[in-house]
């Protein structure tokens, strides 16, 4: 291990895997979809301001028609030697399938990059999980998976080293929007420690291998049955040899930067029992909450998947305790008609392999279960339950978690309130309308946590996926310790509500923690505000005994004329409030973000929002809370009593944020939605 | 059973394919690809003659830009309500996967076919494998598998009704060229046995789920995590009924034709404790090996995997023996990096999950290989290869079969010499010019050999992937008894070689039985001929004791005023020759074959044809065979002395035919070849 102290940056997933992409790339070909655009959109922007890549030289960015036209200019670009990456998602992969094939045929070295997200069945979702992955892991590519935003910087560098040296191609993904969308604070890889790693020989033979006519040779040939399976089998020893090969970027990855991978990570009991296998984001809830059960002396284990192909028999036994008797795997996808998802079923061809050969005298037993389809929240209570249904005497050998399954009934029963976190992690919410600015001053106050304390941060941002105008949850962490909760906050010591009609729109204080802070930006003052509240929200505040204070951002932002701009006010009152830091270093910090982000649009913006900051703190009140609740008025029905049945029964939870809580009976079997549901709400 | 004779017909696999899915569809949309074009091109002429479907109406038939627009079209086809089919293979499939995602999700009833070809990886194959298939099977298709020309045209019948009384879309798929274009007599489906097996009932609901303004819903929604999970749950009892379903439609397929499938057909020792589990025409060839070694008293078995996906493990265990101890499965493709290639992947996660269920007590012993990339022959030798390698006490647990791998060693040795084919089966050769004719003369021979008598028939055609001028070999088996030999004839009682300049470049005598008949089109007279033979065919001639015939088949066909067209001379020396009709009766036959083929040109082609006919056979001539050898001359060798190494070591044997012999060593690694080779032929 160096003793080099790596500096700390905080940023999202498609920034880190960018950063580490651009500087190790010569032509990068991009086509925007969600949540992979960031991070072409990154290259370009970086590209347009002459950022140089690891060589000194701006790599070419070129944006094509489709994914399709994107792996078409990948695989010509690589034909003629260059370093190459592109990034994409869900149909943009399916879209470059046949140019992977002929890619990882051809034994060529590209790490690409993808912020996994659902393919479109049923309905269509913007959201994460690893059906468009899996749907390429046929292709020949090496797939290595990443569960943070620290990890899809790590992997993405050293996919791009095992590639360069092993020859074989590397689908790298981590996540879309949980990893992709993330902010955390990570020890950040500099050019010189991409430098040090980066193998100048594979990069020569790289070079060698390029199409040139100078020393012509064919590709692409067509070939009959007499030589096309010996042709095919040409190439084992090259995925028989990578797992060594990644093996051996990650040992030295290690010894520059500390952090040591291995292409399957074991942690937990070294006599462990159970254990639970996965990959993606999924394994940092199951890291956190598997710490939490070894407290309690329970022998369990969790094998973190990095490298799901080509996968390693040998690594996977090496790694897997001998004691295990009860296995549980996780698949973060679906794939009707097959008996079991994809991780599930090539450990069970290690395991069978393994007693066929008699390198294990008994099978444990196996299960596998479907989680977090679609960015679904995986929490520890899901964890734990899996966890105990590899104590059962006849568990569900096929299942899903998270979900109520009120039909095929493969759903397991977990505790939704499990809250296993640090008690010294400080938890905060903000409800802000989609673009009014809250997501990136908490963005701002994300990297102000992170960069100029010691604190860890992390920042997920919850958009529904309608963009402007509807709501926007920001979900801020931060505290001493590492941060593995890779799911939403349930329990916040602080909550902001941005926009006072959002207090009659949802139960927006479900998730204050008893004692909280409760922020609220609205247009009374703190004498006035109670009468103004409806019954439901003064009980829970009451309930909850929470600490209240109000202010009129909107007047005080229109007062240093911002006109309705008041996120740079709300940020100023939750440092205010959150005591993380002293007040005036806080302050002083936000000046300097505001003076970061402005500048460019001269000192008149610049002015107002500092305007805006001194401003504030001045219209921040306390609200100090009667005995009891005294309005009449209830939370008004989010959808008219006279709406039909079916948006009762499904629009209503759905709007009311309580989706999740719907059971499978709830939807139709093929995607099909009725119509004219808003006619009741006119 | 019902006791309606089913009338016989022959045609190949394209055409049992399209003639079904023609006649249950109303919308097809297409787009060419080999080796599925054939259907599409069936179906666009029939459209165009207004050759009805089943309810008395034209389909629509529409070619579209690319396999994408063509799956487009299907899709949208399909929410109009209407029974839509397409045909297509290869890269043409992976063009379709992001709407069969979508038709999947959204449970609509499809049956498409698939002529399964490989994909293109380090090389395009125009060739069969079921790399295409494998990569479409996580779309929530039903993947149904087919073995034989007889098996496409009945499990497309049951694909079309399943998929409409079970709303799971289905892909039937048979091996391309092995079936797609092999000819065989099989027992037709008549309109009325169609019309009697489609559920109305079911036709109407998809009527129902259509989208119209009248009863206007909406498809395609955006959905986000609180929704997705559930809603892609809700579909599952769809997957779990399904194989129910198509069993059912198997049994009134049974009752209607006597023929009976399931979604797994086991058949063997009832005691089994060997059992080879495999898909597609390598099943055929399993089956004919299974059933000699049965005949031996060997305790193995073999079970047909005819519903890939959904994959029941109930059925699939209800068919399995108990009794069986060792198990090799055998997948048609690759994926590199995978630990086992998808069905072993499907079996073993079956057999794992019903030790954990302690349905079973004991795991079998399971190995798994590739058989058969690109159309590489797949014959009793390595059936009988794969059953000796459960024997063993260590067996390889992957391996390869079919090829000699030197350098990864997974291959198993196999007798390429046994012959198990039924002393009742004749065999015979033809090796003709690419467009001369050789291959339409002998489709129609098969034709007259399956429909004008009691005999089974089967005809297989080789091109090389040069269309015109090239070599063609046409093999064709008739005899009483079924024919499942699905690969090439080895031992030939017949060899016909219909230009003199194959003797000088083939071994072409290679496959000639002892005591074979061989027929020379030749310039040359009975007597003249011995002298113009190189001293190799001198001496296999005589090794092997064949009967000899000579006719000059270019001066007969142009003094008939046929050109150079000597198809019709050589098939009527053929039936002249192989004695399976009574002479005259051959002859009338083949005019009236002549009449049917070439009337629409007029009847100056007829009479010319039939003027050949009646003139070949007294210019056909036996030839003596001298007591030795006689020629100093040696068959010259085809690359010359000269040639670089790579040439003498690859080129030659590929050029000689013997490709199939040269080990995995021989060839690049990633698809990279010499330029420049033809030099040394100038």
């Amino acid at each position: 291990m160096s003793d080099k102290t790596m500096p700390n940056r905080t940023m999202d997933g498609n920034e880190a895997v960018a950063s580490v992409a651009y500087r190790l790339s010569e032509v990068i070909a991009i086509y925007p979809i969600t949540p992979a655009s960031v991070m072409g959109e990154y290259a370009d922007d970086w590209a347009t301001l002459k950022k140089p890549n690891l060589w000194g030289d701006v790599p070419g960015v070129i944006e094509m028609q489709s994914e399709g036209g994107a792996a078409g200019a990948v695989h010509g670009a690589l034909q003629a030697g260059a370093l190459v990456t592109t990034f994409t998602a869900s149909q943009g992969l399916l879209l470059m399938l046949p140019n992977m094939f002929k890619i990882a045929g051809e034994l060529t070295p590209i790490c690409l990059h993808v912020a996994a997200r659902a393919v479109a069945t049923h309905a269509l979702s913007i959201f994460g999980d690893h059906s468009d992955v899996m749907a390429a892991r046929g292709t020949g590519f090496a797939l290595l998976a990443s569960g943070s935003v620290q990890e899809a910087q790590d992997l993405a560098a050293i996919g791009h080293l095992a590639t360069l040296e092993g020859r074989v191609p590397v689908l790298h993904f981590f996540d879309g929007f949980r990893t992709s969308h993330e902010m955390a604070k990570i020890a950040v890889l500099e050019d010189d420690d991409l430098r040090a790693l980066v193998s100048t020989e594979a990069i020569d033979a790289v070079r060698q291998r390029r199409l040139t006519p100078d020393k012509p040779v064919l590709r692409g040939t067509s070939q009959n049955p007499d030589a096309f399976f010996q042709a095919r089998e040409a190439a084992n020893s090259f995925y028989d040899q990578f797992p060594d090969v990644l093996d051996g970027v990650m040992a030295r990855f290690a010894e520059r930067t500390g952090r040591r991978y291995r292409p399957f990570d074991y942690i937990g009991h070294p006599e462990a029992e159970r254990v639970l296998i996965l990959m993606g984001s999924g394994a940092e809830c199951a890291h956190e909450t598997l710490d939490w059960l070894l407290t309690k002396g329970e022998k369990v284990g969790l094998l973190k998947v990095r490298l799901f192909r080509p996968f390693s028999t040998r690594h996977f036994l090496a790694a897997l305790p001998a004691s295990v008797r009860h296995i549980a795997v996780l698949d973060r996808t679906k794939e009707p008609g097959s008996q079991g998802e994809p991780l599930l079923l090539e450990v069970g061809g290690a395991l069978v392999e393994a007693v066929t050969k008699g390198e294990r005298l008994l099978l444990p037993r196996v299960i596998g279960g479907r989680f977090g389809l679609a960015s679904r929240e995986f929490t520890p209570g899901m964890v734990a339950a899996v966890f105990d249904e590899l104590k059962r005497e006849a568990p569900k050998t096929r299942f899903t978690v998270g979900l109520t399954d009120d039909v095929t009934h493969l759903s397991l029963d977990y505790d939704a309130d499990l809250d296993i976190e640090s008690p010294d992690t400080r938890r905060a919410l903000f409800f802000g309308l989609g673009a009014d600015g809250t997501v990136s001053s908490n963005k701002a106050s994300i990297k102000i946590l992170g960069e100029e304390t010691d604190l860890f941060a992390q920042g997920h941002f919850v958009y529904d996926s309608k963009k402007a105008g509807s709501t926007t949850v920001s979900h801020l962490r931060f505290g001493p310790k590492p941060i593995r909760s890779s799911y939403q906050i349930r329990q916040a010591e602080f909550v902001a509500v941005h926009a006072p009609q959002f207090l009659d729109r949802y139960d927006i204080l479900e998730q204050a923690a008893p004692g909280a802070t409760v922020l609220l930006n609205v247009p009374w003052s703190a004498d006035e505000v109670w009468d103004h509240l409806n019954r439901d929200v003064q009980q829970t505040l009451l309930d909850r005994q929470v600490n209240l204070y109000v202010i009129d951002a909107n007047r005080v932002a229109e007062d240093a004329g911002l006109d309705r701009r008041i996120n740079t006010v709300m940020q100023v009152c939750f440092f205010a409030l959150a005591n993380v830091l002293p007040r005036d270093e806080a302050i002083a910090r936000i000046k300097q973000s505001i003076a970061d982000t402005w500048s460019k649009r001269g000192p008149e913006v610049v002015r107002r929002n500092v305007a805006a900051v001194d401003a504030t703190l001045e219209h921040l009140y306390k609200v100090a809370l009667p005995g009891a609740a005294t309005a009449n008025r209830r939370r008004p029905p989010i959808v008219p009593s006279h709406a039909p049945d079916f948006v009762q029964r499904v629009t209503r939870p759905l709007l009311e944020g309580h989706g999740d809580q719907l059971p499978v009976s709830a939807f139709p079997v093929d995607g099909t939605w009725p119509t004219a549901t808003s006619q009741s709400f006119m």
